[in-house]
C-alpha cells in the first residue's frame, strides 16, 4: 500500500477537503497511473452528497471521480497492454466478474458484479473504492483504456463518462448517414451527442429551450435547431426522426419528441429524471416506436469511442479548474452554469 | 349499389339497432363477402359510443366490427387471388395509398393513407366506411386474407384483430424457443399472446391479479403464472424475461414489469390506457432495456399470421352470440365478463 492525495467529502453536508487515502500496490495485473486530469460528472456531487442514499448510500470519505487520464507510472508484471509512461484512462468501472454473459459479450456495464470506481466494496483493501480526484490510482489492466496521443488530456477526460454514455446508445441504435438524429438537452451528456451524432454523418437537430444556446448548438455540430417551446416548429418535424438521444435530467415531456419519431423509431433516456416520466401508450403504438435507457458502455466500446474521438478530433468543451476550485465549480454545475463539463487540472494536487 | 343488413349506433347514446346500409357493387380489384363471424373489438364499444372523440369522432349511423371471415360471392375482373366459394377475411384496413414506404415495406397498418374499416372517409360512396356488423363488405383483394379450411370460423374472425395485435410484436421482437416471454392481462389480446407465444416455442409466463385465472392460463398454453400482486413472487423473476406483451388497458404499474426484463429486454404495450403511465428512466437505463408500441400488423403478416394459426390450430376462445345480443354483449365487455373474446354468428341477421 502506498499514499495517494485526495479530495474527499468527509460527509454528505461537508465541503470536499484534502485528505490523503490508501491505494494498493499494483498486482500482476494492474496498471498504476498517475492522475493529470479528472472530468466532474453530475454523479460525483450525487455521491458526494448522498442524494442516491435510497440506491447507494455514500459511505465517507468519498472521494469523486469516474473521467479519469493519466500517464502510466509502474505496471505488474502480467500487464501486456501498457508500459510505464503510456497516456490511459478510467470511466466509471473498475472491476467486474468477467465470466457472465454480460462480460463475455464485451458488455461489462451490464455485469451484476460489477464494481464502480468509487463508492464501491473494494475487494483488495476493504472499504469502498476511491475515484479519481486523486493524484494516482491502481486498476486492472482490463479496465484501463487508451487515449490517442492527438486530444487534449483536459478535454478527452470527461470522453470517459459523458463520452462514452451518448457514443453507446447511438451505435446501439446504428445512428449514421441519411438519418435525422434529434438531441435533448444540451448540457455536459447532450453537447458530446451532437459532437458524435455529427461525426457519425447524421442530420443533428438540437432541441433547446432557449434561443441563447442556438449559436453553440450549431458550433458544435447542429445542422438545425428548435426551440422546443415553440408548438409549431415542434409540428414541422412531426414523425421525421429515426433517433432522439435526450440528455434531460430535469422532469420533462417525452412524449413531444416520441410524436416527432418516425416509424419504428427510438428515443434513449441518457439523463435519470428523479421522478418517474408521463409515457402516453398511443404515441409509441401508433409507428410501433420506442422508448430506452441506456448507461455508460462496455470496455471494448470504451476504447472504440477513444479511438473514434482520435480519428475524428472529439473531445469535451471543459472549463479546467484546480482542485482547490470543486466546491465552486459543484454549485455552478447545480445551476448549469458550465460550458460544458468541468476538467480538473490534477498538477493543483502537488501543492497540498 | 346494393342494400346490406347491419347493426348500426346512430348516436353516442342508443343502442346499436338493425337497419340496412349501401355497399358498392364490387369493381374491378374487388371482393364481395358474404360475412358468417364477426368479433366483437373493445375498438367497437369506444367507436359507437364516441369515447375518442378527441381523436377520431364518430359519424353516425356506425357499424362497427373489424374481425370479419366469411365467404366470397363475387369478385371483380381483375382479382387474382379469390373466387367465389372461398373463405376470406377481412380486418382493421380496406385501403391504403400503397405506394408509400410503408406500404411498399408490408407495413400498410402504418401507411399515413390507410382507412380504416368503419368510420372513416369512403372513397367510393362517400360518408364514412361500415364495418362488420353486416350480413356483406366489399373491400379491394389487397385487404382481403385467406383462411385455413381447418379452423373455426367463430374463433378465427378475432384473430383479424385481437390475433394479428399479439402476433405481430411477438415476431418483431423475434420471440422464439429459448426465450422468457411474460404477458401481462389475461383477455381478449392477451389470451391470444399467450397461444402464439407457445406456439412459437417460448417459455410462457403469465401475469394475473387474480388466482382464478390460473387454471385457465395454463390451460391456453402458459408454461408459469405469477400473481403479480405478490412482491415476492415477482421479484423471483427479476432481470430474467427477453420479452413482455402488456396487454392491460387499465391504468397499471409497468415498472414492476421493467424490473423483470432482462439485458436489452422489450416490454410491448398493445392495451393502450387512457391516460399516461408513469415511466421510471432509472429501469430502463440499468439493463438498456425498451419499451414500445404496437398496432395490429400489415397484409402480409397478418395472412401469415392465418397460416400460422392453420398449422397450429390456433383460433380464440370465443362465445357465440346472435347480433341480437350485441348491446348485452358490450354491457358485459366492460365488466370483461367474457372468455375472451364474443364471436357474432351472422346468420342471426338474416331474421330481421
Amino acid at each position: 500500500m502506498y499514499q495517494a492525495k485526495a479530495y474527499a467529502a468527509s460527509s454528505s453536508s461537508s465541503r470536499l477537503a484534502y485528505t490523503t487515502i490508501q491505494r494498493r500496490e499494483p498486482g500482476a495485473q494492474d496498471v498504476q497511473i498517475e492522475i493529470l486530469y479528472c472530468g466532474v460528472c453530475h454523479s460525483d456531487l450525487h455521491q458526494a452528497r448522498d442524494e442516491w442514499n435510497s440506491v447507494m448510500p455514500t459511505v465517507y470519505p468519498c472521494v469523486p471521480g469516474h473521467e479519469i487520464v493519466g500517464r502510466v507510472t509502474k505496471v505488474g508484471p502480467g500487464v501486456t497492454k501498457f508500459k510505464a509512461g503510456d497516456l490511459a484512462a478510467v470511466g466509471c468501472l473498475v472491476d467486474s466478474d468477467r465470466t457472465c454473459p454480460a462480460c463475455r459479450a464485451g458488455l461489462e456495464q451490464f455485469c451484476s458484479n460489477m464494481v464502480l470506481t468509487y463508492n464501491f466494496p473494494d475487494k483488495h483493501l476493504g472499504g469502498v473504492t476511491y475515484g479519481g480526484y486523486s493524484d494516482s490510482v491502481v486498476v486492472d489492466e482490463h479496465f484501463v483504456v487508451r487515449v490517442p496521443a492527438n486530444l487534449s488530456l483536459a478535454g478527452a477526460a470527461p470522453l470517459l463518462c459523458a463520452g462514452i454514455t451518448t457514443y453507446s446508445p447511438l451505435r446501439h441504435w446504428n445512428v449514421g448517414r441519411g438519418q435525422k438524429v434529434g438531441v435533448v438537452g444540451l448540457g455536459g451528456l447532450g453537447h458530446m451527442g451532437v459532437k458524435f451524432a455529427h461525426a457519425l454523418g447524421a442530420h443533428v437537430v438540437v432541441f433547446t429551450t432557449s434561443e441563447s444556446k442556438k449559436e453553440d448548438a450549431l458550433r458544435l455540430g447542429a445542422d438545425e435547431v428548435v426551440i422546443s417551446r415553440n408548438a409549431n416548429e415542434m409540428q414541422r418535424h412531426a414523425f421525421s426522426f429515426h433517433f432522439i438521444l435526450d440528455a434531460v435530467s430535469a422532469q420533462h415531456d417525452i412524449n413531444a419528441y416520441i410524436q416527432l419519431l418516425g416509424r419504428d423509431g427510438n428515443l434513449t433516456l441518457v439523463g435519470a429524471p428523479e421522478k418517474p416520466l408521463a409515457l402516453s401508450s398511443f404515441g409509441l403504438i401508433f409507428g410501433r416506436k420506442s422508448v430506452s435507457g441506456s448507461p455508460i458502455g462496455g470496455l471494448a466500446e470504451t476504447q472504440e469511442m477513444l479511438d473514434f474521438c482520435g480519428e475524428h478530433k472529439i473531445t469535451a468543451d471543459v472549463e479546467v479548474i484546480p482542485i482547490q476550485k470543486i466546491n465552486e465549480a459543484y454549485e455552478r454545475m447545480v445551476r448549469s452554469d458550465v460550458k460544458y463539463r468541468f476538467s480538473i487540472d490534477m498538477a493543483s494536487l502537488k501543492t497540498e
